[in-house]
């Protein structure tokens, strides 16, 4: 990359249909597709027409049953993002494929296994964005009571991952050879079995695919709180994080970024994408009138909902149109930390009530909103990635497909033109087009360690 | 379907590059291939092609690394069933899609969720082939000493079907009104919780997807023990079987058809589809030689562990030219239990060595082989279609793509011939081409049972 212009790594935070609570009441957002393939197929062919570097899929192993009235005014349904992904490779080229699934609920062989696949399948572009579970509703499906305290979380997706890459080199690059002549399909030499036992995993081994053809599918992390950044620190290759300052953003920024240097990593082995909420109008008037319909459209009680869930407390017994009843302390938070703290901290200094707060956060649910013309969110996007906040963005439509296709529309083009983005890919794999290196293989690094025998 | 000729139903079982253990190195196979999405898209578009019902794949969660050298000599990656099965809905249109996925070591939820979502992406191709685990190397990649026992696997696969069809039944066909004006996305009323309880598992759901366009995925399964039978009766769609000999698929047919009535279920409500593996040639001359060329091509290693597999017992310390040793009983065999007698019986009926025994299943591996031109493979077909053995088949290509290739060009114009097979998909969904009925909602038949009011 040495000599190159740096320049901003793009995903499409696909949440149908769309990031904005209210998204599915806005006038042009097809709400009866969101279960449909079509709908999809439309959206990663857009975000590969704007050259995005991939399409990011959230996910939640529940529905939220908390607050009933809620259910029936948000999105619910939505098809399971490897499923969704793995259908998309097929009408995709080069657009790369992040799912997020979760450590909590899930076994190491078969997510080891499906992302194999994907990368396969892909041609090489798949990622995993590693989370935890913190929604107690979750538990409930799985025949667990209630769900895991969040420092023995961190601590169990920090061995399942250990699982997972360990499955991944199961098998050398070159380990088959498929040679009919002498009947050997592989060499048995490049084989490894893992054999690993630990606190939360028996896991023997090998995995019954190549290792991907990224090394390692592209492994992107969420979490924010110390043990989050410390794990990504060690292992993670994109950080999606939610900032609303630039103080903040870039505080971040160099605490992660200089946590690497003590696992033997490098700067820009590590992309840090906060999120970004955009309400983009061809003039300023026309995005503020975009921002003022969405809040508009907000059902009460989805709004209310919303907003306990990401404190991780019940604020429907609560006035409306009063202010934030008082919160537990942090350490009684059994959920997202790093949000309860930002959500909070945001309603105490601005003074909002209840309503207010959803209505704020009824669309980027904390991640940095921006709005104007194309040039001004240009203009932001620029600033955040000249001056150390970000390497590039998570972009969150507001609503689907308009939010994506006046992005790659409007903003691509101004982006480029200020030789910010590509024009075109810079390689056929996800890791090639966000500039981070193939991971070598262990067993083959262990021989490369070696002094020479010759 | 009353008034319309009774006609086959085919599956294409896909077991890549070929069923028979040889395949990869067969002349035209490209072993290379296995992992690559553009060979699977192939044999997916050659199936649809032939107007075949389903693609079929089948799965396992482990390497079997007991017999070393056969790791080496066969196919030991593939990429996993639902992953390659979504992409392959993509580029296909009306075949349908089925995936082989175990109980033993997954959730329902999982489970539940994938298949709704494949069924919604696929507009209503989905169908489950539902196995329980029998290889011990599955056991230890997932945290287990060592498999659950025959009767336990089934007794958790029971419960399992319980809680996925349960959800499947989350929502009601009509639950979502996506209502722009009056803020209603789904009408509460129509979502029904499902606070499962049970011996293995407690899920609460609901499912976070919507009914499947099916109602249900299509539930297929395999086994033919006697516990199998009964679960199969009570829960199966279509069962994939493995018969050598027209009476014993006869009897076989009569037994499971017999005992639909007592759980409410009429014949045509299940379908039987024996494994098929086809040796086609243009000459009968040639389907000799393709046969015998197969046969030569296996290599040693591969041949015993292959059935040491099939018959759960190490036969790699046995002259390999020499008789099966004695082996144990067969309630000491905690493995597949029908294919155990099948092969053992084989084998002392016609007095077979072990080498002269895997090359006899070395392609159909139990299931019954069938070798000639194309007439006389459809002769083959027809008899027992007619004769009450079977309503369909599942075609095991001996090697790929050219036995898939072999049996669309020419066997299936020979079976539309004699009006034998369809000209035309009947329908948009499995279902439909299958003749199986859509499962009514389970709250709406509660409701249509209750005398009217008006």
């Amino acid at each position: 990359m040495s000599g190159e212009k740096r320049q901003i790594k793009l995903g499409a935070f696909l949440m149908t249909p769309g990031h904005h609570v209210a998204a599915w009441r806005y006038p042009d957002t097809a709400a009866s597709e969101v279960l449909s393939f079509r709908f999809y197929k439309k959206l990663a062919q857009t975000a590969e027409r704007g050259k995005f570097d991939m399409v990011f899929l959230a996910d939640s192993n529940a529905i939220y049953e908390k607050y009933p009235e809620a259910v029936a005014q948000t999105v619910t349904v939505r098809p399971e993002p490897l499923t969704l992904l793995s259908a998309l490779s097929a009408v995709t080229e080069h657009v790369g494929l992040a799912a997020t699934v979760s450590t909590t609920y899930n076994e190491p062989f078969h997510v080891a296994r499906k992302f194999a696949s994907l990368d396969h399948l892909s041609g090489g572009r798949a990622a995993w964005n590693v989370v935890t579970s913190a929604n107690p509703a979750e538990a409930q499906n799985f025949s667990k009571d209630q769900h895991l305290l969040h420092s023995l979380r961190y601590d169990r997706a920090d061995e399942f991952l250990n699982v997972v890459t360990g499955l991944w080199d199961s098998w050398e690059d070159d380990a088959f050879v498929f040679d009919k002549d002498n009947a050997v399909f592989a060499d048995r030499s490049k084989l490894h079995t893992l054999n690993h036992k630990g606190k939360w995993f028996s896991v023997k081994g090998p995995l019954n695919v190549a290792r991907p053809i990224q090394g390692h599918p592209v492994v992107i992390q969420a979490g924010s709180s110390e043990p989050g950044k410390e794990l990504a620190a060690r292992t993670a290759e994109v950080i999606f994080t939610a900032w609303q300052t630039l103080e903040e953003a870039q505080l971040f920024y160099r605490d992660v970024k200089d946590r690497l240097a003590k696992y033997g990593r490098s700067p820009e082995d590590l992309k840090i994408m906060p999120g970004i909420f955009p309400i983009i109008g061809r003039t300023a008037e026309e995005a503020d009138e975009k921002q003022a319909l969405l809040e508009r459209l907000i059902p009460q009680e989805a709004g209310v909902s919303l907003l306990s869930n990401l404190i991780s407390f019940d604020l429907s017994p609560y006035p409306v149109d009063g202010p934030l009843p008082d919160l537990p302390e942090l350490d009684q938070i059994n959920g997202g930390k790093t949000r309860f703290t930002l959500l909070k901290d945001l309603a105490e200094r601005e003074g909002l009530t209840i309503r207010q707060l959803y209505q704020r956060i009824a669309g980027a649910r904390g991640h940095r909103e921006i709005k104007g013309t194309p040039a001004q969110i240009a203009d932001q996007l620029e600033e955040w990635f000249v001056s150390g906040a970000a390497d590039g963005f998570n972009i969150m439509p507001p609503y689907l497909p308009g939010g994506l296709e006046d992005f790659v529309d409007l903003v691509v083009p101004e982006l480029q033109r200020r030789g910010l983005f590509r024009t075109e890919y810079e390689g056929s794999t996800l890791r090639d087009n966000l500039g981070l290196k193939r991971p070598v293989h262990a067993a083959v690094q262990a021989r490369n360690a070696l002094p020479s025998s010759s």
